[in-house]
């Protein structure tokens, strides 16, 4: 695609992490996507990122419609430079694309005693409470937060009840979705796995009003507005699609996807001993806290991720047959020879 | 209580504004429990509140035991000055107390061009996804946008499904809550609204792990670490409880209540004319967007609260009785003359 080898390189780490994490929707599963999107000359393979406005904490990036995957973790990079010198940075991106896992940039804070943030926003798959109309993406956000001896808290979830790699998990199975995942096209309520493909939408996190689906429509609103207003990105139901087929929205008003970054200096609030020692024991204390009847164990944000990476990292990662199909043809279309560890 | 006429005013602004945007719970009607918690030599009416620590865009602040009411808008002011300087400004808070409604705080950011962001720990009354132990306050979330010539942005909620005040409006009406809001003791699915005072919990934002609980505990979580643990406040099920006649939680591992603040200057991102447009389009394309069947539009975060304040400010304020009654009690207690408009 024109990438440079270090990018290549950046990309296919990024892709991994995922898989590795065990979020298989955003993994190795998602390149054919990437592929078409740049043979649909919506992604740039060698872009000239750049920074367009920046203060002591914060900065505005244009990706040059790059990867998502090599956007990202430049502008997270940026955040952290900031961070070392101002004690924060806080970076927008606008004219990116699809990034993989929140998780994986908000991440790459942690080895610098820093917590790590990061969002993006998507294509519109989700109605408002009260709406009919799609009108944001599953608009993830991630936060990692280092501790001592523990592993560190990550949190990394779309602002839906449920993400859209669940639905697909359904649909191969031809079962119905939990009521309260999506609605239909007249914006009724449905329990209906490829509701998507009939003009549904996603449900904010809450599901309904009464259940606050009001609070995840705020938070996927202040994902698209910090990653798309603050940027000059596209933003709301004019966000560009991800696959390739879909045609881009009219009359856009920005450029591109929009993410958002920000990087915390432990040490700019408390020395950095004193954090990782509540940490551990925040950490520790929540671990054990008495489970509900059924449960093993009360569990913390990345437990169930690290879990999947120790397994896959010893048994590997499985991929169904479609998408190894999907990588010979991709491997066989850019002349690459495919790697005969997959099958 | 103590405290000099300008921090009580500034009490009294606070508790107004969550009266007058229709946020009973948070109003006049707690001022009773702050006099308790005074009485009860828990908050100081006179506090040397202090910078700690501090770098060019974050600062954390020791409240000295003060009024969280009075405390938070001393620290949210730092956010705004660092902002001012370094383009954002972050600031976290110790030894404090409940800080009435956060989208007040955030609100400050708003007549500075600058994006408000306020949350806060709470004593623990939410059960995490799979525990039967009450671990997290309700921390609720504000962020304040500003817009052009359509009004702000502003979200503020609870990371719980339900907030405790929708709880006890139901008890007061001897009705059920609707399944998903709380859990009984044994940690099993309740609809008992008295659930809180027979050891039940609120669930947080998502209601159980198949509607996406765990997203809501981590947000929960993630208030409860930014505003506790990055301050040196007490976190988790040792955040002090607000009801004075509770004791105060045994080996707590920090001081007091804690906060955050966040301001970001918008011309540290964008020129404000630029965010200001794009805001306007964005607020009204979400307002444009189709209803759903049985509803008559679309909301932005913050048109209900502003559509209550517009009715109380030329109706007043509805005061229950018994709220009338401890307010009576407040004031002959501390020998203020009672105001002949409320009645």
């Amino acid at each position: 695609m024109g990438c440079s080898d270090t990018d290549a390189a950046l990309a296919a780490t990024v892709l991994l992490s995922a898989d590795m994490r065990g979020i298989d929707s955003h993994g190795v599963a998602r390149l054919s996507g990437y592929v078409r999107l740049w043979e649909a000359q919506r992604i740039n393979g060698s872009p000239a990122i750049k920074i367009v406005h920046e203060s002591p904490s914060t900065a505005v990036i244009d990706g040059d419609a790059g990867l998502g995957l090599v956007v990202a973790p430049f502008a997270m990079d940026i955040a952290i430079r900031k961070a070392q010198i101002a004690g924060t940075g806080w970076v927008s991106v606008r004219n990116s694309n699809h990034f993989g896992i929140a998780g994986y940039h908000a991440m790459m804070a942690l080895e610098h005693d820093m917590i790590g943030i990061a969002m993006t926003n998507a294509s519109a798959l989700v109605a408002p409470t009260f709406s009919v109309e799609k009108m944001l993406g599953t608009n993830p956000i991630a936060v990692a937060i280092p501790a001592g001896t523990q592993p560190p808290f990550v949190a990394d979830f779309a602002t839906t009840t449920a993400a859209n790699g669940k639905l697909e998990i359904l649909q191969r199975k031809n079962e119905p979705a939990p009521p309260g995942w999506v609605q239909d096209k007249e914006g009724a309520a449905s329990t209906d796995a490829n509701v998507l493909k009939k003009q549904g939408a996603l449900l904010p996190l809450g599901s309904d009003r009464e259940h606050g689906s009001h609070k995840g429509y705020a938070l996927g609103s202040i994902v698209d507005i910090f990653s798309a207003v603050l940027s000059g990105a596209s933003y709301g139901p004019w966000a560009p699609p991800f696959p390739a087929y879909v045609p881009m929205p009219e009359n856009m008003p920005g450029q591109g996807l929009g993410h958002f970054f920000g990087a915390m200096r432990i040490d700019a609030f408390r020395t950095g001993q004193e954090f990782k020692d509540n940490m551990d024991n925040w950490i520790t204390r929540f671990r054990n806290a008495t489970p509900a009847p059924g449960n093993d164990r009360v569990l913390i944000p990345g437990d169930p991720e690290r879990e999947m990476e120790t397994i896959r990292t010893t048994e590997g990662i499985p991929v169904v047959s479609s998408v190894v199909d999907e990588l010979k043809n991709v491997a066989e279309k850019m002349g690459v020879k495919f790697a005969d560890t997959i099958r």
